[in-house]
């Protein structure tokens, strides 16, 4: 991927608001913009723990000649980019990914509709690329059914290449499966494709394209495919149900489409439990780490593990899904970040594979 | 390693099949090629449920100029060489690496001889790279003995570098580890050097150079060594035991030496159960996605888990052995590849990390 | 990072020896260096299984011309410069890493004094590189309290940029988290900030910035800090604890903050049980593989396993902590390197992250 791209930061993010357009945006999400971040500022009047003890001598040996840009006037504007940054989170930008696709009932039947074709994607305010995306969305819709129903999903092709599904992590039949020349014909340009099982298997999956799929992939041809077992565990009921679908691909880091300011908060109350879902669909690990509480590893690829166990950082490969538990007990904005920090902060500030727990 | 040359197709996938050479191949194996894969074609005749609903728009606004080449004559072309590949799966290249070695008992002892030298070696049909091969095979052939077996390993190195041999895995006393400077001297071009012990540790193993090995592993000098327990688990009972030695140096992204569409399909009757041992002697992680069945994992690098867990993408680090039984309860053609797309497909269709388990 | 760096070993492993500045070193670890490692050399008049049989042929077809370098005389060439490599180990280097920090008590509370300045930093034998460091060491000193202890850590900043601490793992009030603009304003050059809290949970955890930090962390602004529990498990009580922080930053791939042949070997006698607490503060994974013996993981992030289970590598993740065992039944120096072969080892020997754990 192209790196520099995430490194540039919008002007967005630098102060200039007058600029922006009014995207539409949850206005839960908005106003907690202006609740969870802005506690703290460059303004350490109110932090009683700092004290500039060493006023006379900051510079010093390092920075010997009075230049124009001192070090600390270029620490200051270092950090003045960093709090633009946390200042705009939760950044509004258009369109929003992963949301809930409601099915046509057809005489007992779930009924999908998916239309692939080429789209312009925001994001970031102001970085807008090009993206393949299932009914304009990146990540593609969310499809949440129960085990046992009937799933039909058709999927017209408005792009310029063939393409496919592949339902990563559902036990199909093979004629379900979504390989072009080996389970399908390839989904020509301008056809339609109808998939058509009975959901077989429960857990946190995914579909994606499975045709020049390191490319349509990249180019945001997947979503989540989440199937909720006819009998829950215990350990599995929790308040809020959160997919977070990594990517690293053409648009840089993102979690469900969107790069840091623009990433969206994962928000509960204290007490409540909260389910992740991550599933990986970049080209590398994300090992992603929470501050301030601790998750419980509860499945794997849709599959319970034989015992819960507990981390802060959980490393997540590519087509890979682990669902974990969260007991928000701790209140407060909690970072929530990629642990391998260039995919996350850059001198010009947080970027790309960053959002927030925040526990009210 | 070189992206590039796995990005290159050999011109025997674009269907010009006159032009090569009769390599030796296993009958069954090509016999499973005509059958596994030739279901679905390009021609769209049989699959019912394609329909071409939106004939006069393909290409519509995304390519407004009647030119030459169409999005729907481009799109052809691309499927076309997808096809190729896949119709030329499992497709003959001469040489097969990890075969099993026969032992010489010399009065109870289990002698191997290895041969260390440079080959050249053909990863696809076409493609053609320097190897440093143990008896002229990448993997080296595949030593199969059980826990307390005494075994008796001879190297000879007709290379023009130094090498050893550590057997990755196996407790052995420590002068038989075979870091040269450390536990022994290093064997010279022209040396021959011999290890002898008593196999203390069941469990999928490996054996490599230890010496200069970034260049001499990522080369091929390396083979499983596989150690069957005195007294197996239930659980590890297999109707096939296959070994799937991953690697991504010198010689691209391979699967036991072999990419795609050169790789080995893996085969079984329904309701058979198969046993892998993937071993991961490369330098990038893989995260192996298997399609349709999951994969319940018995042990790490030799060591049975606590407890079996399941799952259907397995991320295998540099080092790591991981065992896996797939139950194959499900008939038909199941892709099975590396979930870091970049090393499974191009544009110009599937290519390295890629096999698949055929349950008839 | 710049891999050349690490390819061009210092003059000092060649065996210039007088050139070297005395420096400081434990004589523990100097006294290792002339029994562990100098069983072996290139003299193999010990070696009673090598034999020089091939003698007429060697560098035959390879080499057809009678040029100066033979091919043995190349293969010398190099062998010399892997022995000089291990016979150099472990190497004195200025500075030593990840020392015990003995806090002040002040009523009760026990205080850390933190300064975070530039230094000057040796990885290797004549390989200096700059680094920002806590209390001028590479790791920081190691904090290591109890399970319910109240903790004072006050951050000096004497660097030309703002910074702060976050200590991964700990379950902290959300205003002692260490994110700049999130729960604390950044600490400005020339300023102190003190951080306090009663230690919540216990287990590997760690300290670094939380500023600018893919940056800061890189260049060394990081540390173990480690809680002891009030009550250890039967599994986790060991003769010899020992904190291994991987890093791939700015300073090459290191062992607390050292490369090899500077590493520090883990020493422990035959019939000890040695516990490794591997932190990984760099970018990439490191799958670190123990020859000879295996390990058994008994923690992860601080959490235990729900079962421990066995492994010979093990693939640790940035931010990861894993804690393993290590029954030491084996005589001898074992090597112990991350399984990126490239990470541990080039034509010119190993370099890196490679150590040894010596059982005697």
């Amino acid at each position: 991927m192209n790196e520099n791209e995430n490194l540039k930061m919008p002007p967005g993010l630098l102060g200039k608001k007058g600029s922006r357009r009014d995207f539409l945006r949850s206005t839960a999400v908005s106003a907690l913009a202006g609740t969870a971040l802005s506690a703290c500022s460059t303004d350490e009047s109110g932090a009683q723990s700092v004290s500039r003890d060493h006023e006379d001598r900051s510079g010093g040996s390092m920075a010997p000649n009075p230049a124009p840009v001192s070090p600390t006037a270029a620490a200051d504007a270092m950090d003045k980019m960093h709090e633009a940054g946390i200042k705009a989170f939760p950044a509004k930008t258009a369109g929003k990914g992963n949301q809930p696709l409601e099915p046509r009932m057809v005489k007992g039947v779930k009924v999908y509709d998916l239309t692939a074709k080429r789209i312009r994607w925001e994001t970031a305010p102001g970085q807008t690329v090009e993206a393949w995306a299932y009914n304009d969305q990146v990540p593609g819709p969310q499809i949440r059914v129960r085990e046992g129903d009937r799933v039909r999903v058709t999927l017209k092709n408005e792009l310029t290449e063939s393409t496919s599904i592949h339902f990563h992590g559902l036990e199909l039949p093979n004629d379900q499966d979504g390989v072009p020349f080996v389970t399908q014909p390839p989904i020509k340009p301008g056809q339609s494709y109808t998939y058509e099982f009975t959901v077989p298997n429960s857990g946190s999956h995914m579909y994606h394209s499975h045709h020049n799929a390191a490319t349509q992939v990249g180019l945001g041809l997947l979503g989540a495919f989440i199937v909720e077992p006819k009998t829950p565990l215990p350990i599995e009921k929790a308040d809020v149900d959160y997919t977070l679908v990594l990517n690293d691909g053409a648009h840089g880091y993102t979690f469900n489409g969107k790069s840091f300011p623009a990433t969206e908060p994962i928000v509960a109350a204290k007490g409540q439990k909260v389910r992740i879902r991550f599933m990986n669909e970049g080209m590398m690990i994300h090992p992603m780490h929470l501050h301030g509480m601790h998750m419980t590893v509860i499945a794997k690829d849709g599959w319970d593990q034989p015992a819960p166990w507990k981390c802060d950082t959980l490393n997540i490969a590519p087509g890979e899904r682990w669902d974990v538990i969260v007991n928000c007990d701790k209140p407060g904005t909690w970072a929530f970040h990629c642990h391998i920090l260039p995919h996350a902060e850059s001198d010009h500030g947080m970027f790309g594979m960053v959002t927030a727990l925040v526990v009210k």
